[in-house]
C-alpha cells in the first residue's frame, strides 16, 4: 500500500537524502557550483525579469505600496548584485571540514571536534527575492541542502531564481533536491515545514514579528531567530567628545533602519551638560526625534533658550521608549550617574544585540565590557559594526540575538555542527 | 500595587540576579565556593542521611521498587563519592573567559570572540538526589546559576543538598540565589519553569522519555534534551577478528544500560562466517540474548548444530528491532554486503549518538567518519568511550544528540554561551 506524503514533506525528505551526498561534496565541486548559479543569473536574466514583472502586475493590483514594490523589484543591476554576492560567499573559506579542536587521550585514543554541515536549512523569508539565492549559496557552501519558502507576493520571481540556482548547481554536480523552494506560501505549509523532526535540520526564519510568532507557536525542529536590536550607546564621564558625536551619529543615523543602529544614548552626568548639547544639535540636523529623561529636557530648554528652534524635536521619554526597537530617526537619550547604571539600564531594556561604551577610561571599558550580557560589546566604537562581513566572517543569513548554538551574525560556520572523530587501535574501555 | 510573583518565577528572577554576579566571580572564588560545598557534605552528613531516610521512608511506604530505592539511597560512601566529583570539577579549568577565536580587521578594529556563562540554567531530573550536587557544582563553576526542579520521591534529600550547597556557596562569596530548588515536584511548577522566557537561558532535563515529552509540550525556553543512543558496531571485512570481538563485547556488554553502549553489530558478510561463532558464543558466555537476521541465524544454526546449546538464546530480528535502545543485554546482529550498506543502516536507524568502525583498510575507516552522521564516530575503539570525563573535558551534565549548540558530552564549555567583544578608537562606519 502506497503512503501518501505531502509535497512539503517529500520535498524535504529530498532534501535529506541531497544533505547525505552534499556533506561529502569536495571544496571544488561546491565552489563551481556557486560560479554556476551566477553565470546562470546572468544568461537566464530575461527568464527572471519576466517573472519578476507577474509578481509586481500582481503586487500593483492588489494595491501594494510603494516601498514594498521597490523591495520586489528586480532589474539587470540588482540582479548582477545578487551574482557578485553568490561569488564572494564562493571565494569565502569552506566550514567543513575543519577541525576545531583535537588531542590525544591519555588512553592513546586520538580525538578531533570537526565541523560537518547540519543537514537541511530552511529559510522562511518575505518579500524580498535576492534572499532566495543568498541563502541557497551560503547552505550550498556550508554544505546544507536547502529548503525556501518564499512569501506568495514573490511567488514567480523566488520560483524562477530557485529553479535556475537547482538547475545549475546540479549541473556542476551537487545532487539532485540540493535548492528546493516549498510552493504554497500560506501558514499550512509553514506549520508543516516546522514539524519535519529529523528531516529538517534548522529553520531560520528572515522576516518579521509576525513570522516569528507564526513559527514560535507550531515548530518542532530548531529555529535560529533573527534579532531585533535595541542598541545603546554609553557615552562615560571620561570619553572624547568628538569620538562620542561621530559614534552617537554614526549608530543612529549611518542607516536607522537596521537592527545594529542605536536606539538609546545614555551619557554620564559629569559630561551631560557639555556633550548633550553638541549632540542634540546634530541629531536635529540629522532630522532625529528625541525622547529624553528629565536631565535631557533640562539641558534641552536651557539650550532651546540660547539657539531657538534648532533642537525643536525633542519630548519627554516613557517608560515603554526605554524597551523600544524604532527602526526609524528616533532616540531615547537618558543621562546615568554611573558606568553602573548604564550597565544596569541596558541589563533591564537591551536586546542583547550590540552595546557600545564611549570611555578613555580603563576601568570603565572592562566593567563594561564584562557587565554587559550581549552578543557584540563596543569600546569606542559605533554598534553599526556587527554584521558578518564586517566581521571578516563573509556574508551573512541572519543575526543572532540567542545564547545557544549561534550568537551575532549567523555565518558559514554557524550553519553547521561538528562531530567528534576518535581513533584507536582496537581500544576498549576498562 | 503589589504584583503577584509566583514562587517559581520569584525563584528565577533571584537567580537571574545572582547570574549576572556570577558572570563575573573570580574562578578563585568560585573555586572555593565548590571547596566549600564538598567540605559542607561531609560536616553536615547526619543532615543529608536524615534527609535521605524520610524520602526511603515514603518511597517504601508507597511500595517503590528495589532498584528505585536503591537509586535513592545515599550513605557516607556515596556522599563521599558526591563531594569528590565536586572536587573534581573545582579542579578543571574555568571556560569563562577563554579567548575561542580573535583578530584584527582590515579597518584596524580589534574583535575578540570571549567564552561567556549563559545565565540562568535549570535542571530537571529524576530520583537520583547526587545530581543535586554534580549539577550545581559545573553550573557555578560555569559561572551560571542553577534552578534545580527533581522529583518528589527524592524531595527532602534534594532539600537538604541544595540547602547545604546554596549556604556553602554563598558564605565562600558567590551571590545569594546562585543555587536554588524549585519545591513543587508537580506538572504545573514544570511548566512554570519551562516558560521564564528572557529569565532562565537553558533547561537540560535528566530522566525518561515522558519527562522529554512533558518539556516538549510546554516549554518557550531552550531546552537540550539529552541523549537516547541507538549505538551499531559495523565490523569490516578487514577488521582484526581479536580487536573486533573485544570492541563488540565491551561495546554490549561493559555497562549495557548506558546510552553509550551498542545495540546493534553490524558484519560484513566476508568474515561473517568466521567473526560470528566467536561473537556468538562470547555473547552467549555473557548473558547476551541476541536477534539475528536471516544470515546472522544461519550461521547460528550451523554453529549449533555443532556445539550444542552454547549460543541457546537466539531469535529472529524485526524491523523495529533495528530501531531500539534496549539498554539492556540484548543485541541486534546483521550481516551487510559493504561499508556503504553499514553506514546506510546506520544513517536509518541511528540516533546520531556514537557509531564504531572496526578495521584495517583506510578507505573504510574514511567512508565511515566521512558517512555516518553522529556526534561522535568511532575507528577501532568502543563506543562506550563517549563521555565527558573520557574526553577530557571533565564531568557532564548529559549527553546531546541534537545538532545546534552542544553535540556529544555537555560539559563547561557547553553550559556557555559567548560574547564578541570590538575594541577601537572612534571606529564608525562608512
Amino acid at each position: 500500500m502506497a503512503t501518501t506524503v505531502s509535497p512539503v514533506s517529500e520535498t524535504c525528505l529530498t532534501a535529506k537524502r541531497a544533505a547525505r551526498a552534499l556533506a561529502r561534496a569536495d571544496t571544488a565541486v561546491k565552489d563551481a557550483a556557486l560560479e554556476a548559479i551566477a553565470t546562470a543569473l546572468g544568461v537566464r536574466l530575461g527568464e527572471i525579469l519576466a517573472a519578476n514583472e507577474r509578481d509586481l502586475e500582481l503586487a500593483h493590483e492588489a494595491g501594494i505600496g510603494a516601498a514594498l514594490l521597490d523591495r520586489l523589484r528586480l532589474d539587470e543591476l540588482r540582479v548582477a548584485g545578487i551574482a557578485l554576492a553568490v561569488r564572494q560567499i564562493a571565494a569565502l573559506a569552506d566550514p567543513v571540514g575543519e577541525v576545531i579542536d583535537g588531542h590525544r587521550l591519555p588512553n592513546g585514543l586520538d580525538i578531533r571536534k570537526v565541523r560537518v554541515p547540519l543537514g537541511v536549512v530552511a529559510v522562511v523569508y518575505e518579500a524580498r527575492p535576492n534572499v532566495t539565492i543568498d541563502a541557497a549559496a551560503l547552505c550550498l557552501k556550508s554544505g546544507n541542502a536547502i529548503v525556501l519558502r518564499g512569501s506568495s507576493t514573490a511567488m514567480h520571481s523566488n520560483a524562477a531564481l530557485a529553479q535556475i540556482a537547482a538547475e545549475a548547481a546540479v549541473g556542476a554536480g551537487l545532487p539532485e533536491g540540493c535548492v528546493s523552494l516549498v510552493a504554497g506560501g500560506g501558514r499550512e505549509e509553514l506549520a508543516e515545514l516546522a514539524t519535519q523532526q529529523g528531516v529538517v535540520d534548522l529553520i531560520i526564519p528572515r522576516g518579521g514579528e509576525s513570522l516569528k510568532e507564526a513559527l514560535q507557536a507550531v515548530a518542532t525542529v530548531p529555529v535560529i531567530y533573527a534579532a531585533s536590536g535595541n542598541c545603546h550607546v554609553y557615552v562615560d564621564g571620561s570619553a572624547d567628545l568628538d569620538s562620542a558625536e561621530a559614534i552617537v551619529l554614526n549608530a543612529k543615523t549611518q542607516r536607522p533602519g537596521v537592527c545594529n543602529a542605536a536606539e538609546t544614548l545614555l551619557v554620564h552626568e559629569r559630561i551631560a551638560g557639555e556633550l548633550l548639547p553638541r549632540v542634540l544639535r546634530s541629531l536635529a540636523d540629522a532630522g532625529v526625534l528625541v525622547r529624553g529623561d528629565e536631565r535631557t529636557l533640562a539641558i534641552a530648554a536651557e539650550l532651546g533658550a540660547s539657539a531657538q528652534g534648532s533642537i525643536a524635536r525633542i519630548e519627554p521619554v516613557d517608560e515603554e521608549d526605554w524597551g523600544r526597537e524604532y527602526l526609524a530617526p528616533i532616540i531615547a537619550i537618558g543621562v546615568v550617574d554611573s558606568v553602573e547604571q548604564a550597565i544596569e539600564h541596558v541589563g533591564r531594556y537591551g536586546s542583547g544585540h550590540s552595546e557600545a561604551i564611549v570611555t578613555r577610561d580603563t576601568a570603565a571599558a572592562r566593567a563594561f565590557q564584562l557587565g554587559v550580557d550581549a552578543a557584540c560589546v563596543y569600546v569606542n566604537a559605533s554598534t553599526r559594526f556587527t554584521d558578518g562581513g564586517e566581521f571578516g566572517m563573509g556574508a551573512e543569513i541572519g543575526n543572532s540575538t540567542q545564547k545557544l548554538h549561534a550568537r551575532g551574525p549567523i555565518g558559514l560556520r554557524e550553519l553547521c555542527t561538528f562531530k567528534y572523530l576518535i581513533e584507536g587501535d582496537g581500544h576498549v574501555r576498562a
